[in-house]
């Protein structure tokens, strides 16, 4: 590919990226609008834990795929930020005493430090409820098949059998060999499940049955992987700027990682080997899967 | 009423309610079965949670007002077992050293001081996310309006409009004077959205539109704040058996309760009061509202 095109498109991923960002602030900005009442504190931590920061991924790619199918972008953005909405809730429980006692998140104080652990519990639960409102409300799609549809899957993506399940599985790892199949298990849960249904929920929201989803879940089953080697050198190489956290924690906690198991530069090549087979998975697409390839392409580029 | 009446009537509720327990434990038994895999500690704490003891006020609720319309009792039943599966999940996080700092639920240890704190945040999200996947499946309802609205109202019921909005004001409230409209809308909150909730489900599973939810959601709000004051009662008696938890907690630190500002004999008073007018809601009905009567009647005798 000429640099110019591989310049352009890295231009308009950046401009993408920055315009979700603005639209998911904006959107939590009025959901999570003061209270005038008891509920006050409650307020402010989710704001504090939801607006500005992050790298907002989960909306990019759902207002990506949504291109695919010409979804109206208001819509896939309201699905977008219900799951950004579970991933900052993952995030604040993550972060508390109890877990991974991090005082740092996001280049900010972790909400437990500035608000107190009651009140993150609290934050996470509301924020964790919120998306489930967000989704079942008529304002995300006309069809309440579709509406139905997407709890159904995002509760999956969440809970024991994604998200939570994964995390659990990384408490149970702490001090043990865990081998490549076994990491990649963990990953898949922990964090693949809540990006692969940040592609998915675009084919439901067209309501492309399960079999006409495999290409595009191969896409995202790809990517989390890729990103999570991308996620996994940045902590290996210590640079917290980049990371927005404390790094290191995971060789000083004995966690294996894919980093860990492969060494860095064959995690490396591992990371662009994924970004290749999910381009492949978009081969029956024109201009209108770019995003998705820019998106693949260049958000694994963060620790360079 | 003849004596008759009244024993038979209690009779029966006292037998509904044992069958409901048996029904929701065989429930969360299936659903939360082994799994064989590193997520395993994550099922024993849920499952050393939501099997076994506790009331089970909210199916039953569920189940009772499926009568009225003769909805399908399995499908009643998954809807009060999800509303459950919330209830549990926050007695969980309440019961954490951050927040009430429990070692007792329901007759036995509470879930981080058997598997861990971590372990404990972590099954209350499971379950958490677990209701709504129970409530979006098509098994609960084969019309997904009714699946989607069930999701939309439970959502706001669980959140911070709702349950996690009146846990945080009632942490703001330590240490504060709140007079009795301050601990209604404090109560209405943190304990009756859910209530309410378990009654206006049936009315969302027979398509009634909102309007038309007034009367059951009238009921649900009056025996709401009834069970309130018997649970309040429960615990400046000090009867540890029958509340199954330390009591005396909320006067130790200097909340308000309905009986702290009342006095327990005008809050006994009280509670009838409201039993009253939660059945004088249901007189448009027959023999089909007896179950809600015998609830409304005879659940809040539990101090006595």
């Amino acid at each position: 590919m000429p640099v110019e095109t591989i310049d352009r498109a890295r231009h308009e991923l950046d401009a993408e990226a920055s315009r979700v960002s603005a639209e998911v602030d904006d959107f939590f900005a009025r959901l999570l609008a003061p209270t005038g009442d008891g509920r006050e504190p409650l307020y402010e931590a989710m704001r504090h834990a939801a607006i500005g920061g992050g790298k907002r991924l989960r909306p990019l790619l759902t207002t990506a795929a949504a291109q695919l199918f010409a979804i109206d972008r208001e819509r896939a953005l309201r699905v977008g930020c219900a799951i950004e909405a579970i991933h900052v809730y993952s995030l604040i429980h993550d972060d508390l005493p109890c877990m991974d006692d991090a005082d740092l998140r996001r280049g900010k104080p972790t909400v437990h430090k500035v608000y107190g652990e009651a009140e993150a519990v609290l934050a996470g639960d509301s924020l964790h409820a919120l998306a489930f409102e967000i989704l079942a409300h008529e304002a995300t799609h006309s069809d309440p098949w579709v509406r139905s549809d997407l709890v159904l899957e995002l509760a999956r993506a969440a809970g024991p059998s994604g998200m939570a399940g994964g995390q659990m599985m990384d408490l149970v790892a702490e001090g043990r060999e865990l081998d490549l199949p076994a990491i990649t298990r963990l990953q898949q849960l922990k964090t693949g499940a809540l990006i692969e249904y940040a592609v998915e929920a675009a084919c439901i929201m067209v309501r492309l049955m399960p079999d006409a989803r495999t290409p595009y879940r191969g896409y995202a089953r790809n990517i989390g992987l890729a990103f999570q080697i991308a996620d996994d050198l940045i902590d290996h190489s210590g640079d917290e700027t980049a990371a927005g956290k404390r790094t290191g924690k995971d060789e000083q906690a004995g966690k294996a990682t894919f980093v860990s198991l492969l060494g860095p530069d064959r995690a490396r090549q591992q990371a662009r080997v994924l970004v290749n087979q999910a381009i492949e998975h978009l081969a029956s697409h024109g201009e209108e899967a770019d995003m998705l390839r820019a998106i693949a392409r260049f958000a694994i580029e963060r620790d360079h």
